[in-house]
């Protein structure tokens, strides 16, 4: 039996989604015990579930403007840092929050703590592809700047990520570049490219370009912090910009138009579905010493169920004891 | 009149595209001159227009997979490189490839030669905005590694060709960032943000994200080369797989999805059409002595239209002169 701390106050419709969220979980998964952090009464407004959960009361809350470092470190009874310290204190196997990301990173390094031999952990999601499979990609920014060192370590941590959570054999490890030749890119770059061509522990395919990010040619795709948070921002976007402008035109394209969408709903539907990829899960902080998971914040109760089920197979699959030992063995 | 001059063998359709391209801006424009660099034959089967334009015969052409230093080296006679001369010799007031990138960069950089004061030149293209206005962003990939003088320069590059080509007052410049508050980013944003806020040169209206791009956030929006390049590739890759997936629905949804496609189709192409952005042109590299401008590979007769409209834009408003005339009044 697995324990999972929720912050039940972040996000943009907390504690209603999260608590939600939480009922869903865990009518369907009897091996989870669910902690959930947060204001009680508010909370048992919504919670159905009445076996394998607990709440924990505070009426402290880290906000979406908090300075990330500072309010961690001042608001020790805010919902998200009691989370992140049941971890701490092994009364909790993971923690998760809709909340102030910057300050669950926060929370992450200096409450749970990182991996021995880990730099500078990553933010990993898992991004859709149009085949429908799918590819987890980082750093998507924990950080602002990185190393060839990091990028080095974060082809090793999402490649047992793959492997472990989405079940993919020896996945396919791309590095983000402005080109597919192997002389492609910046010195970090080039730095990474040989790095990567000589470590045995991924199966390295080479540069990728972000023009094929989605065509699936690649199962891990690494980059650095800066760059994975434009591409993520990006793709996101892109995404969002595309559908509001087929809606003006159905709008503004008088009957016939509606009669088209009309009669489109469905395939329209079936491909907003493929976009809306909250069922591969949250934004993982990975490199710490247990999984410590970011649902967006304007999560609905379903993507915290989605997050609550990716943090079981995390759990389930080890995947944080399999990067402490490889991590443990060699110096990456 | 001014006088442009044409690789005619570069690109997927060359010479076909490349001179239909050129009948219809010799019909419609009476006061340009275009020069055709390529197979004398080859062109003429397609050259319908007889006034205005020369054929400059060669049988030397720079291939896609041609390193580009090396080739514009030792390739003097090629197509693309005779367009470059004749610019450096005064013989023409710009030059228009639709081949190797690399290579019309180098030649940009060794044939044409900077613009005095201007350390990196910088590809700059035209983006669609979801409401039909349109944006500059720059450096998308001419160079690798950036520093923060290079981009602060970018700024007012951009600026100026915002305000001579798409005629906008006062471009708004924004420097594309991992959060909109001054303090975000990397050294190398910081140190950006800090030169633009007193630069008396640019409307710099501070860091904006990559979600917001294609909302018309800004008018020029400043990056290195790496970034720029992965987020327009992004943007493409991104516009490709929804379109693509939309048509697979579409297709797999039978009679009815068929049905709604029929009635909703001008809707649907005049979507098309507005993420189409061939009609702003091709990729600038600005920072040069004259007009560079590269049109996509795979430019049909149309693009290459527009590139000859655009570079007409750039000579009319004198985009060049008033380049030289800011670098050479102050040291940026």
């Amino acid at each position: 039996m697995k324990t999972i701390a929720m912050d039940a106050m972040g996000g943009d419709n907390a504690p209603q989604a999260i608590v939600e969220g939480v009922n869903q979980a865990l009518a369907e998964f009897s091996d989870i015990k669910i902690k959930l952090y947060g204001h009680e009464e508010k909370i048992k407004q919504y919670l159905k579930a009445n076996e394998r959960v607990s709440i924990v009361h505070t009426d402290v809350k880290i906000n979406s403007d908090d300075e990330p470092v500072k309010s961690i470190r001042k608001k020790k009874e805010a919902s998200m840092v009691l989370g992140a310290q049941a971890v701490k204190d092994g009364k909790a196997d993971a923690v998760i929050s809709a909340g102030n990301t910057g300050a669950l990173l926060a929370a992450g390094l200096f409450v749970v703590g990182r991996i021995k031999g880990i730099d500078r952990p990553a933010l990993l999601s898992t991004l859709p592809t149009i085949d429908g499979r799918n590819f987890v990609m980082l750093d998507l920014g924990a950080n602002a700047e990185n190393t060839a060192h990091h990028l080095h370590q974060y082809a090793i941590l999402g490649s047992f990520y793959s492997e472990a959570v989405q079940g993919v054999a020896k996945p396919r490890v791309g590095l983000l570049n402005n080109g597919t030749e192997s002389s492609k890119g910046d010195p970090l770059r080039k730095e990474v490219y040989e790095l990567l061509s000589q470590e045995p522990a991924v199966n390295f395919i080479g540069n990728i370009e972000a023009r094929e990010l989605l065509n699936g040619v690649a199962d891990v795709v690494v980059t650095d912090g800066f760059t994975g948070n434009a591409v993520l921002k990006t793709i996101e976007g892109t995404g969002l910009s595309i559908f509001s402008a087929l809606k003006s035109a159905i709008k503004d394209g008088g009957t016939k138009a509606k009669l088209g969408a009309f009669f489109l709903k469905d395939s329209l539907y079936g491909l907003r579905d493929l976009m809306d990829y909250s069922s591969a899960g949250g934004a993982v902080l990975i490199g710490l010493q247990a999984p410590v998971v970011k649902c967006h914040g304007s999560s609905d109760a379903k993507s915290v169920y989605y997050t609550i089920k990716q943090v079981r197979t995390m759990l389930e699959n080890q995947v944080v004891d399999k990067i402490v030992d490889e991590f443990s063995k060699k110096n990456h």
